[in-house]
């Protein structure tokens, strides 16, 4: 059964106990642009104890830059760009190291700026994405818009994720690089939550989009970058060599169940799962053994607020 | 195996045979807007031989009156509303004889004005669909759209079919009435077709858009009424007592296997397969006997073309 963190001695005894500190950032640092309480001062402490602090996060639509420009508008400082793991970032690292996609090769992109802008940052060429082209006509489909006539050649990996600006074109452009070549070209997913929190409602999720054009084109995701898949921690233990040799000396914070805990439990990283997301505490109580969080608090400040008591 | 019409005896045997029938329209009757060889001929062979003809089709864009329309375009006179059955209408028949909703219930439609025309045809007031409020923001998503704060607490139903005027508004606000009141609002599919032919091309068909609904609520829809779903085959024996009693002097005639064929054995018609869709002879002669068309055709055509020789 998990443990509920609720006193200092726990906290002391964590904080010996952990050198890696692996965060989810939505629900857990902040909800939307409204940051939680005690969350500078907690991470002001891990690194005065010298711990790693790791931001892991599945949300595609912004690139590691933005998530330093949010961290800095949020008012903490000093976090840096190889601290933090997008699965914008993970899919660009998966088409680079893993597919070895060709830099002369173009990447198709059901998506927004975040994956565009890491793709770039690999030495990738984009289509799609927030191409203007594909929206010249707003909502309303021309099923004789040339891009659906003239598919680009070059075009070498399909990556999609989280999709804002969708409209009937885009989802049929995808679809059609899905299907060519007899389906060869891979696909690859940024990650599949199915919903997306936003001001205390549940929204369409990357994973709910992708399945549109994985139920049309009969094809699912040759790889799904985000948590819980491994890839991403993987990524992370290539960097973080303790980490790596002894994952148990890794905690892996999220207030999501089946992306967040996963994630750190196929790592061999314990995890700790915070209240402050979509998870209510008589639910964490009813988790059989094999799916418990190791820990849980209130939220995350618990730690600063309980270490100096 | 199925049988190939390639002879004048065979159409005389066959039209002896049948009293009844069934077309599918796209792919059999016309290919978007082009009309295929001697099919006004054969209509017309049909109509002289006082055989009933019914046009069965799962396309929920149009409504009844859109098909009447459409066949007055291309020329073929004299066709009925009686004799059109189209997705949108056996929903909406649906929502009413079935669901037995309330009239003074509204229905959310993600869809388009098929369906909004034939729900208000049976006294039904509809939300969502193509009100201009849902597009005024284009293809950008605007997260404080009222809208969203807003539910029609009189909503007893959720449509959903195919939508070309998508956008990510639209797709979140069917979620909210799939997840309100513990996800008890019944939730009707006009037909689950992945993929919808257009100018040589596969695009996004019904079923792949109401995937992603599905995929965000956890829910799947509790009825689908398009083909090959038995309800329109069940509103179409209501009407038609001959078809009712004896369905054997029935032919469904359409060019898709697991919609136009299944739906009409089913329903224990014998079929007829045309190759002026998607399907090709090469995977006919490979069917298994259990889903083998009862015949198959190079095109409509070929009932009045040998019925001449």
């Amino acid at each position: 059964m998990s443990v509920k963190l609720t006193n200092s001695e726990q906290i002391h005894n964590l904080l010996d106990q952990y050198d890696y500190f692996l965060f989810d950032c939505d629900g857990v640092l902040w909800l939307g642009d409204h940051l939680l309480p005690s969350v500078p001062e907690t991470l002001d402490l891990l690194k005065k104890l010298n711990k790693k602090c790791i931001f892991v996060t599945n949300n595609s639509t912004k690139a590691r830059d933005d998530y330093l420009s949010k961290f800095r508008k949020l008012g903490i400082e000093g976090i840096t760009k190889d601290e933090v793991f997008g699965s914008s970032y993970a899919s660009a690292v998966y088409v680079d190291k893993i597919l070895k996609l060709s830099k002369d090769k173009k990447v198709w992109v059901l998506g927004e700026e975040g994956i565009e802008k890491e793709l770039k940052e690999l030495g990738y060429t984009t289509v799609g994405g927030s191409d203007p082209l594909l929206v010249e006509d707003g909502v309303k489909f021309n099923p004789d818009h040339p891009a659906l006539s003239n598919l680009d050649e070059q075009v070498g990996a399909v990556l999609a994720g989280l999709t804002f600006n969708l409209n009937y074109l885009k989802l049929s452009l995808t679809m059609q690089y899905l299907l060519k070549d007899n389906k060869s070209i891979p696909f690859i997913a940024t990650n599949i939550d199915s919903t997306f929190p936003s001001k205390g409602k549940l929204l369409i999720g990357a994973g709910s989009i992708i399945e549109t054009v994985s139920f049309a084109s009969g094809r699912q995701p040759d790889a799904v970058c985000g948590k819980p898949n491994q890839a991403m921690m993987n990524s992370i233990k290539a960097d973080n060599e303790g980490l790596r040799t002894n994952p148990k000396r890794g905690l892996m914070i999220g207030d999501r169940l089946n992306t967040d805990m996963k994630f750190g439990r196929d790592g061999g990283l314990d995890t700790l799962l915070v209240l402050t997301g979509i998870e209510t505490e008589e639910n964490v109580l009813k988790l059989q053994q094999d799916v418990a969080p190791t820990y849980y608090a209130e939220k995350i400040g618990d730690l600063f607020e309980y270490y100096k008591k």
